[in-house]
């Protein structure tokens, strides 16, 4: 399940500059704001009457992602859409990166070039340009700093603060998926530290690795609320899970909320997968988190222009901030107060 | 010399969100083209017709900095001075920063808020509004990434290639101080591990310490130029040692060019300390980096304009590509062709 590698060249015998032209020297810059990229003190952008929105994410080895089990070329695409999902959160469009790497000293240019390779990708896909950065060592482990930057008419930007009551909310596409395929990949991992001559039992679980380890920002969705007539009250990306979205969406907006517990979509392999580990996918969807949707807010006069769209769910709807923020549960249609049960990266 | 922390407040105790509220709470925004700041998916500016300049820095523990003598303020306060440093080298205003940081879940709130003080400071003497950021924890050390966003008139930017033929090499203010007292710091490093009752030998140092501790960007350079009625053909900043800039400049500029050693400017303190540890002061201005100086050139008919101004010295002049870069040594005036030998941190 390791990296394999086969050729092996050392840092050092780039050294720091070399690395950096080894890295950057095929970028061909792709947007009309970017002036200048990478090679000087800064990048130049120059976004005319646009506003500009701008996200960073950190990730450390050990805490974020654990490399035998994550190919670095995945890690790579995956730093990068973590942060353009932020700014398509913000009904935005991405244009530019930024990518720092901190690197032990006994990993090799491939394996670099490797991680970079799933940067391109991600660029090449979603649109931006890599325009600066800073590579550098550490210690112990692999750290990887993306700061994204992306443009938005200030009539479409998008908060986390305007839900207001009797909205609908709603999320794009199926929950739980990157969480369960993070259990999957655990348990493989331990069965290959117990016997390495064990093939890991993947078959049939591809959409739910491809949700852990590769996934996507939903780029789709800014130019389809343009499409379908909509713009959200209120928006925000599921990366550390519904629970805690739903709540900053609420805390933010100064309002409460019914979900319903009936109303969450789940993919197969994730329902499949939860039964195989006797996890309940309701758990993997309120606080596994990495799902890398759309959690956002509509006025209740748009039920009709989404009703029925297949990426589009209504799983809930805005309250009065005194009733508080619920789970309605199937059946029983108990009300449960949700509580943010998200993974903290200071916590563990 | 350690940092000493009298109360510990256990990081789990706040976790990732109250840990970001207790270190954002007091945030004023101070730039108009700040329009919301830490609290969404995004920030989001707007800077109307102005170019926006981009750079970002990693710092990482142990690589960058020590903490058993650099206190976690002036830390802070460096990691976002050496970054501003990089805009003022664009002739650009630094106008925001966003800060991650990845931590040991050893390390208290207390400390954190201690690198933070540091981190506002400067955000406070440089006018920069703090909009973003990511925390997490690290298995082990500290790491500190920061990017600044700065702004400027087309006609103000100044880049590392518009050097010219015959153009003077200037520099800001005094070199080598950073390394003469980083020395410092590691000398009397190893002897407070011999013997931890021995106190600190620091006195009449304070410049050299600061200058590597808590090192100021060059905020007035760039309002300088324009009360001199001048514009740099190139510019760029001292971060690896003058060697490796005067290379970076000339490379990009496609020029060649002649340094003088006797041109250059030392403190007093930097020539006592490297007296007393036997290293020569030129070694120190151009290989030990860190100086966060402005290194830039002027078309040699401005040369009335700076002559004699106490911030800048001329030290050498371009010429043509193939006559090389080289220094021009004290006394006999032997040329000899520089090389980087910079801090490089993938080679240690």
């Amino acid at each position: 399940m390791a990296n394999a590698m086969h050729t092996k060249t050392e840092l050092s015998e780039l050294g720091e500059f070399g690395l950096i032209r080894h890295l950057t020297q095929n970028i061909v810059l792709k947007n009309e704001s970017t002036l200048t990229g990478v090679g000087d003190d800064c990048a130049v952008l120059d976004f005319k009457n646009k506003k500009i929105v701008v996200t960073t994410d950190l990730l450390t080895e050990g805490v974020h992602f654990n490399l035998m089990y994550v190919p670095l070329k995945h890690l790579g695409y995956k730093a990068v859409t973590v942060n353009l999902s932020d700014v398509y959160a913000m009904n935005a469009t991405p244009r530019q990166i930024t990518v720092s790497i901190a690197v032990s000293a006994k990993m090799s240019v491939e394996a670099i070039t490797e991680l970079y390779s799933g940067i391109y990708l991600a660029c090449e896909r979603y649109g931006v340009d890599l325009i600066g950065g800073d590579t550098t060592s550490s210690l112990t482990g692999l750290l990887i700093s993306v700061t994204a930057i992306g443009e938005a008419d200030e009539e479409d930007l998008v908060y986390r603060n305007g839900a207001k009551d009797t909205d609908l909310l709603c999320v794009t596409g199926d929950l739980g998926g990157a969480y369960m395929g993070l259990q999957l990949l655990e348990r493989e991992n331990e069965v290959f530290k117990v016997n390495p001559k064990m093939a890991p039992q993947f078959a049939g679980y591809d959409y739910i690795l491809e949700r852990q380890l590769k996934p996507e920002a939903r780029k789709d969705i800014p130019p389809l609320f343009k499409e379908l007539g909509i713009k959200p009250t209120s928006m925000i990306d599921i990366s550390d899970g519904l629970s805690s979205e739903i709540l900053h969406l609420c805390t933010q907006s100064e309002v409460g909320c019914r979900l319903y517990e009936d109303r969450l979509l789940y993919d197969n392999q994730t329902k499949k997968m939860a039964t195989e580990l006797n996890i309940n996918p309701l758990v993997a969807a309120l606080n596994g988190g990495e799902d890398y949707e759309l959690l956002f807010t509509l006025p209740v006069t748009d039920n009709e222009k989404i009703r029925n769209h297949p990426d589009i769910s209504v799983i809930g709807y805005i309250t009065d901030k005194s009733e508080g923020v619920n789970l309605i549960t199937a059946g029983v249609g108990q009300a449960i107060p949700l509580q943010a049960q998200g993974w903290n990266p200071l916590k563990d």
